[in-house]
């Protein structure tokens, strides 16, 4: 297998887009991430594109073709997949992307994530969102994401003292560096405070631990990496792209206060690059809930079990701490629309380790990693790159 | 890139499976194709699922996991993917497991397609289907699939002189292969009188013209072709697996009685084997309404362009005659459960090429291919086996 890089990345502004369609912002981001790329649409060989519920939110299946379609690359007839992992879906159009040119099968392919979630009412995107567990055995009887990840915390405050004010803190660091990222939906500071105060959404999880509904694209250009110079200076090399799945229900895991996909994902994505979490920069991970950062910083062995909420409260995780977390902002500031979220991360530690972060920019950031879950965890993927 | 073969099938009844569930069903298939290979769950190293619509057939996304979780799989924590492209997605979900294997990602993998129409009132079945064509400039018109495909077959029988007889004798020819398909929706005879009387459906084609709702669910498992017969003594190898998009919209094609996506895929398919369509023995391809299948068969080079439908009505795609197409049935008789009919005709292909057809056995198959395509045929799919 040979390796592979990011030649470009594009990005729409994320949050409530009412006077753009779904097609209008996948196609935003596939273009500027081909523009930042310099190549031409006809040097695509194929799209892998990541969303997890076009068809309830606008009605529209066949995503892959119709994304090609507008895009303007029908008349080359490419290859147009849509891929689904619920929450992860846009990570895993990265994988099987990093896969395809791996495999000799493509030189130049684009990945993308979309999601179009504000044409509904708030109280049926809940409903959407709760597809991603287990209909049958969870969201029937009203086990929706927040009840299910405050079920995680409650276990975790328990066993490991985790306190309310370490998952607040989670918030206000990831609005902290939203501010500096344009392309945030929040670009507004929180206070502990504020999030301590907001409405409980399911106890313990305020309001302002959840991440919120929103629209958004990201996309990005993936090559064999022995041709990526040709197209940029500062290629980012994909060196671990790995997935992993779990049981799709909370209830039937070992252990809640752990996700063994995420475990199991990034083990092999360790073991393909040789390296340990000491190597790892910064990181863009999967904060859907607070309780979710707190987690998948120590599922990922940036922190021993338990002491991610210590971590957390001691700034260890800030811009400028030991392992800088989400500096854009993450799922949390940023707004997370679902299939486009994957891919955002990927464009963001692109952006770092090219050093065009700006004002929320790692220093000397040269291995990075984005950690991507579907659901409250049946599917976690990892990727990791360096520069 | 190393070979891939086939080393065991499965697949459920098709039809109106009440007192089964979505998951039931693709589990089912799942478990007879890997008993059907003689191996452990636990070798199995990744999954690749075909869906169109379970989020709005069954109200449940992440059906990946989902799936591997109630096979039993979700312990090894193994990749699975959900991969959509309307009534393609059966076919995408067989690509991409080719292409894991084939890249040295995995040794053995399964590809499984799975779609549970039934619970849904047909009203709003027609309505999901519906989001296989372009929602915004096509279904929010009343352009649905059949009146789609009847503005093709009125072109092609005004340019071609492809009469309703013809497109008639697709459906009886594919009733009477069924016939002997315990797996078919529909075992039972047909008559030209029979289709030509049925209601109208979309002007020129008839009730009986149309594939139909069905529940289904299909699974192959891959394995490396070096590897293949420590567990077969009859693997049945993937010569070439090519997909290709158009446009979404019919009306956007420069041609409606070509669909471009599958001139594409098969040439791709063809040069990958260095075949020609003379070395096919047998095709099962997308006859999701008659004049599908007339166009198909000139598409996929069998028959010039124009000539489809005298060669059906001259028997020369029935079993016995110079090209047997869709020995099955085809999705006009097996029914059409959109995610598994893909893989469905990976397993008559593979059931082909083994002998074990019974008394749709189309003699001496060396060759075969299947040809699967999304909404119009914005995507198309093409695979070609060989024993």
């Amino acid at each position: 297998m040979r390796e592979v890089a990011i030649i470009g990345v594009g990005i729409t502004k994320f949050g409530e887009l009412w006077e753009k369609s779904f097609r209008d912002i996948a196609v935003e981001a596939g273009l500027k991430a081909i523009e930042d790329a310099g190549i031409g649409g006809e040097e695509i060989e194929a799209l892998y594109g990541g969303n997890m519920s076009a068809g309830r939110f606008v009605e529209q299946e066949h995503v892959g073709a119709l994304i090609a379609d507008y895009a303007g690359l029908a008349g080359f007839h490419i290859p147009a997949t849509r891929v689904e992992a619920a929450c992860a879906s846009g990570a895993l159009a990265s994988h099987l992307a990093v896969l395809s040119v791996a495999s000799g099968w493509y030189n130049i392919v684009i990945a993308a994530g979309v999601e179009k979630m504000t044409d509904v009412e708030p109280d049926t995107a809940d409903d959407l969102l709760a597809s991603s567990v287990d209909r049958k055995w969870e969201a029937i009887y009203g086990a929706t994401l927040p009840s299910l990840f405050a079920q995680m915390a409650r276990i975790h405050m328990e066993r490991y003292h985790t306190t309310s004010e370490q998952m607040a803190k989670v918030a206000v660091k990831n609005h902290a560096n939203a501010v500096h990222n344009p392309y945030a939906q929040y670009q507004s500071k929180l206070t502990l405070e504020n999030v301590l105060s907001s409405p409980l959404v399911a106890d313990p999880l305020h309001m302002l631990d959840c991440s919120s509904i929103a629209d958004g694209a990201a996309a990005a250009v993936l090559c064999a990496a022995e041709k990526a110079r040709r197209y940029t200076d500062s290629p980012v090399y994909v060196k671990a792209s790995a997935q992993a799945s779990d049981t799709i229900s909370l209830h039937d895991r070992r252990d809640i206060t752990t996700m063994d996909a995420t475990v199991f994902a990034v083990k092999k994505a360790y073991q393909m690059v040789s390296l340990d979490p000491s190597h790892i920069d910064l990181a863009e991970v999967h904060d859907s809930y607070t309780i979710a950062e707190i987690i998948a910083i120590e599922d990922l062995k940036f922190f021993k079990k338990g002491e991610g909420g210590i971590a957390t409260e001691e700034g260890e995780t800030e811009i400028g701490g030991r392992i800088p977390i989400n500096p854009s902002g993450g799922l949390k500031a940023c707004g997370h629309p679902l299939g486009a979220t994957g891919v955002r991360q990927v464009v963001e530690i692109a952006q770092q380790l090219r050093g065009e972060a700006g004002k929320r920019q790692v220093p000397n950031a040269e291995v990075g990693l984005t950690h991507n879950i579907g659901g409250t965890g049946g599917t976690a993927i990892v990727h990791i790159f360096s520069r």
